[in-house]
């Protein structure tokens, strides 16, 4: 069974919109955090630390797709629960599922990569084979 | 063919992450703006209006799908280009292809239900079938 | 003495901006929910419940004033302590520090009024008097 | 004189609150928009090419002032005026009005520093005497 953590968010005002719940992109951002959480539990330092032992900078998106099941609002604590799907040789699946208790919220895959600078090029990255290491901590 | 419309985006410093890189649920918050800029050019009033003669609160998503393929950073103008792919009794699929000028930035699908409050609910929401004289606006 | 309440932060990726620290305005966000935070924990509903029994939409800002003290980047957990050091006839003031345990993060100050929706005029509010049970329940 | 520069915002749906108006911390974000979109216009190149020709990585808020005077929601389009109301050794004072048209929305002040990393200290940061060459350009 794959490894799965938790990850718990207090929805802020600030995260709602006009209609009064959650604005969609936020499910995102909590994803993400929540991806991050799920390296960090496994022992994979923070992408900060690992740029400079590695150059990795950390895992960008290759692709999403998210389900909405029902809306949330401020005031309410959801919790993100994460785990890796799929492993590939360059990209893995992350799945995130958002419940407040037992409500299912929204439901999402992310494709990722772990990446690198493209030297002398600013901001261009490109994707590495997965570290064996990095894909035995987070099985 | 659909109606495309085009909306511009100018990324600021805060829309990018310690990669500095685009966060990724800013592409979404963008499509957002470019649908509710495609049905503004559609001649559909802004929700807040709609809310007050048909009860409609926008336009929800039930699911959304985004590949990423080139980063983008702050400093950079983009296009978002926003149509209507697919009507359906309840639901409609709009289509968002974000561009810098000739560079494919990243492309994503939304699906869409026009939503009224539920009565006495607070900020539940049911979708309705899409209204026939909305359609005809947009297509 | 005034009542505190301490609000927590888990700082994410997506807060931090291209330098890898805490993008400012997320320090806003972050003491606004704290404001949220504090007026629930004196027994005022949140403020969905609020605009169905009285009308009052929320405390909008008439000024907020912020010093930086240190930076902060993801993976850190914040700690805001909110107290109301000031209560005039429309106006309160609340204060909010930020601090990483014993590190003094920012420190601000918010000048709120409670407010209304102007009948007949969309989003346009005004501020009314604060309801001496809310000043009551706060002190 | 001073030099002063306009950038001009969207406002977006997800920018508003469930008040139905813009969440008072993208004002924020706007004028630090703003605050680049000037040095820009003064000839200053984006923070990543200055970082790697003169080690600073932008122009972190050490403080800031705003005041709010008047709403505003989304499908507007604001204009921030943004110039330098004073230069210190180490530190200048920015200062941006948001208009809508001839209606004023918000003014804020900026105080700002030049920032470098300190070595070997991750995202620690100290701020340097502002470099004579970029004063003159932006006076």
């Amino acid at each position: 069974m794959n490894k799965t953590t938790v990850y718990e968010v207090q929805v802020m005002f600030g995260d709602c919109d006009p209609a009064g719940i959650v604005f969609f992109p936020n499910f995102s951002k909590w994803m993400d955090a929540s991806s991050l959480h799920f390296f960090m539990q496994c022992g994979i330092p923070p992408w900060r630390d690992l740029e400079k032992s590695k150059g990795i900078i950390g895992t960008p998106l290759l692709e999403i797709q998210t389900r909405f099941f029902a809306p949330a609002t401020y005031g309410e604590t959801l919790q993100v629960h994460t785990s890796v799907i799929e492993w590939r040789e360059k990209v893995l699946l992350q799945k995130h599922v958002i419940r407040r208790g037992d409500v299912l919220i929204c439901e999402g895959t992310e494709t990722r990569a772990f990446c690198i600078r493209l030297p002398g090029e600013d901001y261009r990255i490109k994707s590495i084979p997965i570290p064996p290491e990095i894909r035995q901590s987070c099985s």
